[in-house]
């Protein structure tokens, strides 16, 4: 069976307006682009994701720091309650092979390197975020493209 | 957003020809009824029930003990690495309302007994799982059946 | 460096007078003979065990299912929060080469179960816990004089 | 019954000359105060922190991603084998109330954040992570002076 592809969102449970509309964005290409949305499933940046996705029709997995699923953001489709607090977010970052950090602070951050640690490929809007390994990227939709690009391995821009 | 309920399947990651059919049955019904299979994504009692809701169009989330989604079998649609081992077991337990023994050893026990400890529905085909709190069915169907009417709370034949 | 053993007593958050005695001098046992005791470091049966062995100089690890420190019993003497609810059952499984089950339901039975099905010497007073690999023994004394003799292979009676 | 102060140390699995050297005083200084260390239980700087600590009759505490004691450094006292992979490090952070960060990279910079994360104390001896809240110090001795005054909060220098 061939799976869909699964690109994860990160960042803060409180977002910015801009940063609310980004990963809003983000959400919407994912969803267009026939890929699962992961996230934890809060509010924030992980709600404006998980909405963008959902309202496009997309499937959206929250895996969540608590132990009931009633926490998730109103547009997960799909919640895994964990009951593990911060350690979700490893599983976050073995899930999906490619993560977009939106904005946030030392919880995105812990994710960021996490998920550099683990080899995965790593994209972000936001500057402060801009370690080794990291690409930095203006726009959603260069996220997005990229992120989808860095399965397919022979693209070298994914890289 | 209304979610699909989640149905979680746990068993052997070594079927016997009649636990392979059931649990590829009880799959084949999730799937009928829309609901979503959560497993533990490996062989035996988890892939028949993944494959017979994957054969019949439904989605199979496969929560994995190791690190990397290769692991997963066949018919899990979306997996979810967790590199928690063991206790990726507590995760399902979490992320299902209900959850339906189909046959095992230890593994399988210890399952039942954590989501008896939570509180969920927990539904056995096989007697050596008849604890208190577990309702032991004959077939496939009525497993299924029990599951779907667990989460609508007036049923009183759930409980 | 030799290492001390370690032991893992098990059972009830809510201990009955009997259980709660035969925990206690479990603990002091296990303090006597200078191994380290494991536990989930909350009430009743955990609570006992701590007790007896922090009253007789021994050191007690609580691996806690929440995050702070402060929830531990107050015999704990290394309190251990994993903020991982009962995924902590696993930690403590894979600490202690043995486990002893005093009394308790569902979280004990789910930690009697893990702990067989990763090949822990698994050694209980109560007989509701007498599953094949389970050692039923009738008195705290044999309890532990089995639990010493465990690791030390050649002694035929551990197993 | 009075506990001992807990205090983490966290770094690269590989270790330069100058860290190990760093993080064994630590280790030492540590023991000197009647502290326990508690940290990864891997090699390099987990390991030159915990020698150092148990060189100088200490108590080390090694919680450990994967599933047996014997992949312990040497010089671990107490092991703790979590087979959770990354996810130890939230253990270790909810363990201890100081961190203190040697030299290390993402999987360090990852530990710092989640520390910062959840209100931790968290000193440096590497420019690298002198992120805000990070207390970043010349010497071992003075990491670990600040360390044991952070848990006395009158003293206003450990914040």
């Amino acid at each position: 069976m061939e799976r869909k592809q699964i690109i994860g969102v990160i960042g803060s449970g409180r977002a910015t307006p801009e940063g609310y509309a980004a990963a809003r964005e983000i959400g919407r290409l994912i969803a267009e682009a026939g890929a699962v949305l992961v996230c934890g499933g809060l509010g924030g940046v992980m709600e404006a994701a998980s909405r963008g996705c959902t309202e496009t029709g997309g499937l959206v997995v929250g895996i969540l720091p608590g132990a009931e699923a009633e926490e998730a953001n109103a547009y997960v489709g799909l919640p895994i309650p964990t009951n593990m607090g911060h350690a979700r977010n490893i599983v976050i970052a073995h899930t999906a092979r490619t993560l977009i950090a939106v904005e946030g602070e030392y919880g995105t951050l812990s994710e960021v390197a996490i998920a550099l640690k683990m080899g995965r490929q790593v994209i972000a809007l936001d500057h402060r975020f801009s370690f080794e390994g990291v690409i930095v990227v203006p726009t959603p939709r260069e996220a997005v493209r990229l992120a989808l690009a860095g399965v397919r391995a022979s693209q070298p821009e994914a890289r």
